[in-house]
């Protein structure tokens, strides 16, 4: 959370945007049974309930706590059930055993978020909200529901997909093949640039400072690489060639038996995939998605080219006076990365925003002079910046309006059930 | 399956018996939710929507598709589903994988189930089930049925356990504390004894064939031990005395931090034992539970006794002309180990029946001449003849009428989550 | 230890018998280099080094300690280090980190046996030695030599496996191939017989007491199962075949991708075997071995027969008035099983000691009445009593005179790197 | 290795160096025994032996086979086995079996590493190694071999501190104490820095292209930080608050029971660490060592600082026109760090070089415009750009002359078998 000041009006747009957002959630889960609310498929992934209740839980403990003069917890149970991993908030209960919890269920979670929504209502009224400190955390608050709204479906995704039935999340499949695109790269001249959050609007700690970086000259693909591109990958012996993969990716290939992107799988000679909406023949048009870093890493060795770095792509991004406004984000129901239809040559990268994760080759570290926000809350970001990669300009299931060119987003190298993919530089 | 002529009577006989197992298998479930049945806690363990779909499975897949000409599945899907181990019938989904299907849903399970008893009364109306053969198979899948109502009653347990909630199965508890017992011993003569199932009743494979065994003479303990005398182990330091213990026994204690029976814990210097009814004060008298093999095995050296074989129990249980109708069974709703009231020195040992599964020390092994099951359901019993040890005598979650003296119960010697308790010879 | 006197005359052969045990160790092991001798290949094996101090160990601490006046051990490190599994004798230096030690380097550990055989025959000379408890011990420790010598050859077998460069123990190959053997049955009437160690002669504790046991009538096998044989079963498709596995033995198949016993490789189509002189043709008629419990029951099965019990074995063994004397064991510097040659069908089962250990379908259990022997040395055999089965016979690894009818040997249902094979009973 | 031409008096230079460095090798071993050299301590060290064979296995592999007209390797099988792990010269012994190898034995060893010496005198003198490749080749082979001269020191140590009787490589210990030094910080302006190599003088290819980076101003430590202020941060509970430390590093502290650096041990109050010369008392102005990259970073974020950038590090040390030439390097025999005496405030680091390795907070990864060198040598570095951090300026086990400014080491951050230490920036 970067330190800006919050007008009065401010809060009474960020009360409206409280209910946006919540009620996004809601939109969301809806029609998921108990059933598959309760479940964790993985140690990675989440129960929908959990996710549900911890978005709750955030702001009980981090705004109604504090704001409220002695405040009732709707059930102390919960602060410790409900802690993700917020040490100096006290113990918590483990990650792999989230999905053990049947008890409560899925309508006494639902009243917990009604009831907290009815307090932070109360809260305002009464002015308990009103400082600039519980603003600032009320907004971190409802972009951490919203990084849990794209959590919420790539984790479901997951369990979907470890169903032999393969059923969908939603039914319908409005997609379109589009036309193959040529390859065409924009050229940079570099030089000393500025990256990193600036402005008054809201960012997350670890966008800040903004400072200078000098880039080199660089080349960046106009679109991000495509399915049909990363078949040629896999024909040409992609997965089998040690030289083309980092040596702890080609550990992974083997120990993992990797042959395709996750949720890809042939049947008949014919590539599928698996999407929200079920099983779908592969689009070689639309941008490759469910890539490691590994991979994206390999496929860009294989093309003569690189990923970018964070800086690279954010300048790029600037330059491009790109809003993250527009592109393929949640709100668009599609769930599913698409290309657009372009005619001629671009002067600008399209799809930096929306669509996939692209994959940076910038390890996930402090900016210079970084300090992570002032009480519990600091835990945020900063202490994962270790053994991850930075990924940029958010993907068809992050909620539009979240992200922005300065946005750090990061997983794991071996990670692959976010909508991530890959852009090339040269 | 023993190989037994069933008559006509015994056919209408059997259909009752088939819906009183089938509804009995619905009263034990009918208040759990969608989540309470979907979730599995440890690979050891099944959801209890398995259980339903599983059991149904069985009449499915070895009765209706041989007896029913041109016969259409519910679900051609569950045949891979819900299959347990039968490596016979084909692929099957893999047993870790068990709490991944949240779809079909809960209600579907339940439709399957009445579907499939539908069907199986149609098959008797028709004929198609008069064959001795397919009687007996029906026979094994409703004896297989009342295992799973046990281990439906216990994998649940465990799961609620691992909620820090401690919530309850049934809320009542309706137990009370009876006088401590004085510890008692009966003498057998031993001598060349006969063991295993005779006579025309159901019994599973492993009790077949009967067969003499030599016995030196023993003594067997008038009853299974209590909490009281293994809290006196407990504080006599058994946990931390490696010379009472096997060395993989000794090995399994400190890798996983065993201090005391499964369940148990302290507060503030006081035992506690979570329960079906959710966590109760430690009785003293009632017989104690939830113990491996290897710490049953730890008390008795520790008690200058050793654990009964399982002819020893077998020949004390005919002898005491102990039949099965009577003891504490799931029937009678405590649904844990309680202590009958006796005022007088005993002639025949108590509780042999119902309360706790006793360990014995026989590996559980073929008996000599002993032939599996024809057919795919042969997979039942035999292949598991390696690494497991035998108990004897159902326990309070055991159906009434499921276990007799020759019935062979068999678990891993670190298995803990059954009613598993110990009853001393010398 | 079974209890028995012990008259002074057998002390002085006790004493001949001491420097021919300790002599016979040094001869197996003079050859080998400082690198052979300090490696451990595998948790379950040690290094050479490591059994030559370990032997040495078990006298100085169970009878010098105990029999000389203010002894003074040779180096009090070596109490821990060289100390196996006993817990009442203290700490011990963990067994997996045993190839660790490179100092005390080989000539130190052989000054250790010299130093310490010296003393032995100094408390021998001053009479320390005469009490009927130390005698018994100083039996138990040559005896326990025997069994360390054995595992010098096994273990050092699976070192020598493990190199691609494929070395010898010994380079010559004395063996030639026999003709094949028709398969021949031999009967016994079974009834009431007693098993165990009876006689004043020296056993191990596990032997006893001698106890009565009911056999049916059985069939046993005249030879030990052959590499021929074995390989019928392998071309039938045994490790492709889920109906011919015990549950635990089909999991251990496919973990370890076992395609046929342990250091047999196909080359160019033809089946090699590596010895301890090197890899060899496999030779069809030589008893088959370093097999699983798991192999040699899935390959019982296949042949429409089934282990024996070890009371069958030790009936047999009896009956042909066997005696360990014959057979091919490590004195014969064979190192290899090979099949001697019979002219005409046998009234007496061959091979019965020698050449391969013969896998038992008995759990390794306590005898009726068992009692562990007195002491600290109490902990040498009862507390492996799970999770092993019995093996009998003795191998071409064990030293002749070493093993007897009555002789019971135990390993887990997965290790290979004995020298254990498979004789069938019906 | 970077591109640069090397003159015929260059060549031979290079020879004299050749027979120096490997001469060095050999001194380094000598006194060490079979079995010393023979075992493998963990999967991230290797034995003496694979260290002396793998390499002169280098020379072979990638200049005698190149150089040399119809070359009849040595021994066919050494080019499998002593491969480390360059998947294009084909099929490799697996790395946590190099412990194995008993065979060839160390004098075998030893007289593979003569008879290549000579063969490279032969090249030399037929005029086989004139072109510049090859002699780039074989200048990145001395480069090799000095890197395993530190290995075999750090891999040596870490195999003896697994001896419980804690014995020694060298026993001299000449260290002297110092006084402890003041706290000391020097002013950097930063600005658009070059970092990476320069010049035709030897580098590694990863220290490529030299390029231009920006630095915000900065504050660097005088000294590396010592034992005594390190022993501060665990008095202050550094190993027991959560919020010092990065949430993988947190995990690492207690998946391993981490409470201090590697080879530290505490002894009735008193701190020892374990050394090459043996077990001794902690000297408080000591650089501290042996510390993980988490550790480093902890100790940063409690002492208010961070840990410097390679960049930053880089920039410094050419602002100090700091040398590689002095230090306390491996060619000192102290084999230990040691704090140098200073009377008053410095005006430039001290012991940027030799002592300890210095974390940096950088991920290793590649420099903009990286090219790995052509041809299989190509594996040499690029390959394991992913999951380590870099470090700076060599060590006490470092020889003389192998590092310097732009040199790049890097481990993965839970790696303390290294000599390595923290100098913090702010």
């Amino acid at each position: 959370m970067s330190a800006h000041a919050i007008s009065p009006s401010i809060g009474t747009q960020l009360h409206g945007r409280y209910r946006a957002v919540r009620a996004a959630t809601e939109r969301l889960t809806e029609h998921l049974s108990e059933a598959d609310c309760v479940v964790q498929s993985m140690t990675d992934a989440s129960p929908v309930k959990w996710h549900l209740a911890h978005t709750t839980w955030f702001f009980e403990t981090f705004i109604l706590e504090k704001a409220v003069p002695d405040y009732q917890p709707v059930n102390p149970a919960f602060r410790f059930l409900f802690n993700s991993y917020y040490n100096g908030i006290g113990d918590k209960h483990p990650r792999p055993e989230r999905g053990l919890i049947t008890r409560p269920d899925l309508a006494q979670v639902r009243s917990y978020r009604a009831q907290i929504d009815e307090r932070i209502g109360q809260a305002w009224l009464h002015g308990h909200l009103s400082s600039p400190q519980l603003l600032s955390l009320l907004e971190i608050g409802l972009n951490h529901e919203q990084q849990h709204q794209e959590l919420i479906l790539t984790d479901f995704k997951h369990l979907l997909s470890k169903n032999p039935l393969q059923p969908t999340y939603r039914a319908h499949w409005p997609l379109v093949p589009v036309a193959q695109r040529r390859e065409q790269w924009l050229h940079y001249d570099g030089g000393l640039v500025q990256i990193g959050h600036r402005g008054d609007d809201f960012a997350f700690d670890n966008e800040s400072p903004a400072h200078r970086v000098f880039l080199e000259p660089f080349e960046l693909a106009a679109y991000p690489a495509t399915n049909g591109e990363y078949l040629a990958f896999i024909d040409d012996g992609g997965y089998q060639r040690p030289e083309l993969w980092l040596s702890l990716g080609w550990d992974a290939v083997h120990a993992r038996a990797w042959r395709a992107p996750l949720y890809w799988s042939q049947q008949d000679g014919q590539w599928r995939v698996f999407t929200l909406h079920g099983p779908m023949p592969l689009d070689p048009s639309a941008p490759v998605c469910h890539l490691s870093y590994f991979e994206a890493d390999a496929f860009a060795r294989w093309s003569n080219a690189v990923l970018p770095t964070e800086a690279q792509w954010e300048h790029a991004a600037q330059r491009a006076l790109a809003s993250a406004a527009h592109g393929n984000f949640a709100d668009n129901n599609l769930l599913h990365p698409v290309a657009a239809q372009h005619e001629r040559p671009l002067n600008a990268p399209a799809q930096l925003f929306g669509d996939v994760w692209e994959w940076t080759r910038s390890s996930y570290d402090a900016y210079p002079g970084f300090t992570p926000a002032p009480g519990l809350v600091g835990e945020y970001n900063g202490k994962f910046m270790a053994g991850q990669y930075v990924l940029r300009g958010g993907s068809c299931a992050t909620p539009a309006g979240h992200v922005r060119a300065s946005y750090r987003n990061f997983f794991p190298p071996d990670a692959r059930w976010q909508f991530s993919g890959v852009r090339l530089t040269r």
